[in-house]
């Protein structure tokens, strides 16, 4: 059993402590940066500690997105009506086939003051909403649908309102965003220790977890903490040997959403002292052809040439459900009215044809499958009907303008770019969970080193948003001393 | 934290030893049974503990069959010609997305092997094969197709060849397996102890495993396990709180294949000393149709009326496909041609139409779907070509003679039994993984404690095949003390 992989360490084996601080936060992205905001701030002595050479891991790069309603400042500016019941029925809706109620109801309830919180903390909204696709790439735009609550069936089940809240920025989006909790952070008094990686948790005998041990460039440093250990240091889209293990499916995305530091150590940290890591399979998996929402007229096929999803979901809901139900294999079909190239991802062409029976045997189909699926939508798109999958009417017409084309949406010729959803299981307070539902004393964690609010069904933002969330909540708790 | 979820305990926290012996086997199903008799007739002194009161575990109540070959004496016997190399490439076909290439090589390697040994510890097999469909459950035939062997693709990737070998009794085909090799266990002189509960696993500091503490009828005991101790204590689809964690899907089979003591504590023990437990989302799940066999010339057809798989898939991977990938949500559409009562479970019947179009109305599908999907069938059917899903030949013929019906097989109106196969990570000694790769000294495990060979498509007989077969190589490891 090799040295490094003792993730933990007897409270017994250490010899002294080289530091006491009340709360150590583990990782400096968006969900450390949150909770130790929120820890500082309630009078606590935060150290955050990060492997890389600076503040901001992955969200820095990131779209910089929040998933926020409930009746956000934003929203009500722009005349969205939400709720957080309303914003709840679309989470329990969208996130499932087992969506994590405990985690997502007070996601919603106290979604419009986390906002509040965020802007306080200076991050920049514009009071306009992006008509576009989900992400508003060109625009400095505040507010944009970034899920599918507009599309079949979620609009029958919650009135759609957007929810992605984007930074004030064309350029650059998660840089703002944690530019300005950064600063937040230091601005709180936090202290910071780069290039310093948690190798291993300190556990007492009862369980608690009171510190931490630190490879540093001065060599392995002990901290204790009194308050409590908030991991917040990542997924695991970075590490292949997991993704085979846990993840297969993740493997064949061609782009990975994350930063080096990304290899699951958060998780395994957790794992160690005894919490869980749940629904390791889950995965955001992009399928990013839009923009131009031109294509969402198209017809997304299967193999056989028959369709399987409404062409008006968000593009993360198409991703998953290519990549995890449709093994990997799909075409978008189109017609030269609809065709227009995808703006920010190159895509491979896999068959055309002056008509759809000539596309079908170009793409190795069943003889009359893709013919009859066409048609089949062309009767009904005529009439303004998408009996089969209810895909919105706007996009709706029937597709008879030779030649015709497929974009090929296999795993091996289109780029996915995923990130992993799977992590340790937490309670609303951000505590870790042990397989009794019992939390670890002095253990916290957010972000993606968790299980958070979307395992399936991801809309942009829910990310940053569930670690931000959290990582305030594991802040508060932990400052205010162990329950 | 509750005490009884410190699933590991301190070798400093250990007072003494009640008991001191070689190997130490937790749970005393087929994989424990194998451990304990290839440990024993090493020379090691063994003690097994099971929860229950006797012997037997979840594997006296199975099908008992073994899933083998590679040209075993009963394949040979029958003439039946396979190989280690045919076994190899179906089992990696048919075991994917995502096969484990590990475990599944040495298990095609020796298995042929592996049936001697089982023979010879008196296990009867009567030379004859099964023709009807999977289970033999009115016969004592020793060899049956128990996987989808002959089915599209697989037909096209490797020889079909039966493989799933059936003790020689009409019932109690499980009871008759396990009883032989509970009493060659007794025979080579392995210790037990009933009502006896491993709570916790003795962790030096090291990371090896040094014993367990066991919950018995007498209190607390600490039982020293010089060679190594093997976890054989089942799955978890008995723990409803963990499947609605790690494999939400299975929570809405009705039936649970396995005993109460499947509550995944086998699992959680090897978590706690460092070992990785992976594909926990994975399951087998049953569609008992068949027989009767006249069945699979009716068609599955999703909530849209399309099909989605050939009909003459071992039932196994159509369980698998509609609880996974079609949302639990599936009908078989038959014609008064082929209707036969399914002989061992219960249907209902979702709707009944003198005409397709008319059964289609009362299904609620969008209109004309479900008569373009049998149109097309029956157009191909008569010609014995199913272009879609290529099922064999002898299953196709049109459906055309009314009444036309659908069997609902929605999960809240159909039965499917299902068992967990997600689990602990070993290597092909057995030996259990940490996420560095490397084995735990002390520490084995096999069987459904395991994530073993049949991550996905599971074939009857995997599962006590992986768990003897690895059983055995676990228990031999043990006894020639630590590597």
């Amino acid at each position: 059993m090799a040295g490094d992989e003792l993730l933990r360490r007897d409270e017994r084996d250490v010899r002294h402590w080289d530091e006491t601080v009340d709360v150590l936060v583990v990782g400096f992205g968006c969900a450390g940066a949150c909770a130790a905001i929120e820890a500082a701030e309630a009078g606590a002595r935060v150290l955050v500690v990060d492997r890389s050479g600076g503040p901001g891991g992955t969200s820095i790069n990131s779209g910089g997105f929040l998933y926020l309603g409930g009746g956000t400042a934003l929203q009500k500016a722009l005349g969205y009506e939400d709720s957080p019941q309303n914003m709840f029925d679309y989470m329990m809706a969208a996130c499932g086939p087992d969506p994590d109620e405990a985690l997502i109801a007070p996601y919603c309830e106290e979604s419009a003051a986390h906002f509040d919180w965020v802007v306080a903390r200076g991050v920049p909204y514009k009071e306009s909403f992006f008509p576009g696709a989900h992400e508003p790439f060109h625009s400095d735009d505040g507010l944009v649908f970034s899920g599918s609550e507009h599309a079949h069936p979620f609009n029958q089940i919650a009135r759609p309102v957007p929810r992605g809240h984007a930074p004030r920025t064309i350029r650059d989006k998660g840089a703002l965003l944690m530019n300005k909790l950064i600063a937040a952070a230091l601005g709180a008094g936090i202290e910071t220790a780069y290039q310093s990686r948690c190798d291993a948790l300190v556990q007492a005998r009862d369980g608690s977890v009171l510190g931490c041990v630190l490879t540093t460039l001065d060599g392995e440093r002990c901290v204790r903490a009194l308050r409590g250990v908030i991991l917040t240091a990542g997924g695991f889209i970075w590490n292949d040997a997991m993704l085979a293990r846990y993840a297969p499916q993740l493997l064949k995305c061609q782009a990975k959403v994350g930063t080096e530091t990304d290899d699951g150590l958060g998780i395994r940290l957790g794992l160690a002292v005894g919490g869980e890591a749940i629904r390791m399979e889950a995965g955001d998996v992009s399928l990013p052809l839009f923009p131009p929402n031109e294509l969402r007229r198209g017809l997304f096929v299967d193999r056989h040439g028959q369709r399987f999803l409404n062409e008006d979901v968000y593009f993360g809901r198409a991703g998953e459900t290519i990549l995890y139900h449709q093994g990997a294999h799909a075409y978008l079909v189109v017609d030269d009215s609809c065709f227009l190239r995808p703006e920010h991802f190159p895509i491979q062409v896999a068959g055309v044809g002056e008509t759809v029976e000539e596309l079908e045997r170009e793409l190795g189909m069943p003889e009359g499958m893709l013919q009859h699926t066409v048609a089949y939508y062309n009767e009904h798109a005529a009439r303004g009907e998408d009996p089969l999958f209810h895909k919105d009417a706007k996009w709706l017409a029937p597709l008879a303008t030779p030649p015709y084309g497929a974009i090929d949406l296999r795993a091996e010729a289109f780029v996915y770019p995923a990130f992993t959803l799977g992590g340790l299981r937490i309670d609303p307070h951000g505590r870790v969970l042990t397989n009794a539902s019992e939390p670890i004393p002095g253990l916290y964690a957010a972000g993606r080193t968790t299980s958070g609010v979307a395992k399936h069904g991801y809309s942009s933002g829910m990310s940053l948003g569930d670690g931000s969330f959290f990582g305030r909540r594991a802040g508060r708790h932990a400052a205010a001393g162990r329950g």
